[in-house]
């Protein structure tokens, strides 16, 4: 399917210079929404996976759908102070200042096998930091699975020990 | 199914006093967090809706598997500065100050029909919002799905003309 007939390129959002790619309209075409949640449900069965995680907030429209298919739990990965127990945490570099994601300590049993999933794959930040959260809890991140990359900006390099899906590139 | 063992009501979070339900292990649970998709499911194909809406970030948990299911659009509603187009917003009232919900102007066309999702049911403030979001953009609510409803704080009161189905109850 051609997804990016889907995508709407906002000019200079959220700053000057920045050509953001919204999924929104792809989400709105339930045809579409459909047939990218199967493509990433196809590989998770590939990867035999146990859990999905995701960031919040676009981490969970395309991964719950995949842990809804598959039958299988979701983990929420979410900003600090959001999660209601005890978590772990992990503080990333933005280009401004930091950011820190957290996970409840129960979230992954030792073992795991565990999809990542996100809207976007960007510098990677984000899904570096998801990556080392759920390593600390003992899960192996047997793949990354993205509706969007923006290769300009090199994020497979940061993966580059996982392997990693992309439904559509920049 | 029983659903409520898979909830952890954690004491004094976020606050004191408050009894915080936590929905985490629920979704941790494949089985759990299916079935519980596949009631709002049935309710949704009951209602004939042609779009379902959820506020961030717990009501894409619950809505976006619907979506998937139903092969139907899902519409985000997000906090101010979230959505990269144009938006219409609302303010509601919180109990110290007041929070604004945003949803794209092309996100619902009029006459649609909306199932509106959201992971609980409180005081119903957020829920109220996104109504009004809808309707503003001509949509037809035609039912408002959670996956636990806190009776006490009377939120249904707030929803008395629309069709409310909730999972637990406490």
């Amino acid at each position: 399917m051609d997804y990016k007939q889907h995508i709407k390129i906002v000019e200079d959002w959220p700053k000057e210079g920045i050509k953001f790619k919204d999924i929104t309209p792809l989400m709105a075409d339930g045809k579409a929404y459909k047939a990218a949640v199967d493509e990433i449900v196809t590989y998770a069965k590939e990867k035999e996976i146990d859990i999905v995680v995701g960031p919040e907030a676009r981490g969970f429209i395309v991964g719950c759908p995949v842990s809804y298919a598959l039958e299988i739990g979701f983990a929420p990965v979410r900003k600090e102070g959001k999660l209601p127990r005890e978590v772990i945490k992990v503080d990333y570099g933005l280009e401004y200042g930091t950011n820190v994601l957290t996970i409840h300590k129960d979230a992954i049993k030792p073992g795991q096998r565990v999809l990542i999933t996100d809207d976007l794959l960007a510098t990677g930040g984000t899904i570096e930091a998801t990556i080392k959260l759920v390593e600390e809890l003992g899960g192996i991140v047997v793949g990354c699975a993205f509706l969007v990359e923006l290769s300009y900006l090199d994020g497979k390099e940061k993966l580059k020990d996982y392997d990693v899906l992309t439904l559509m590139t920049y």
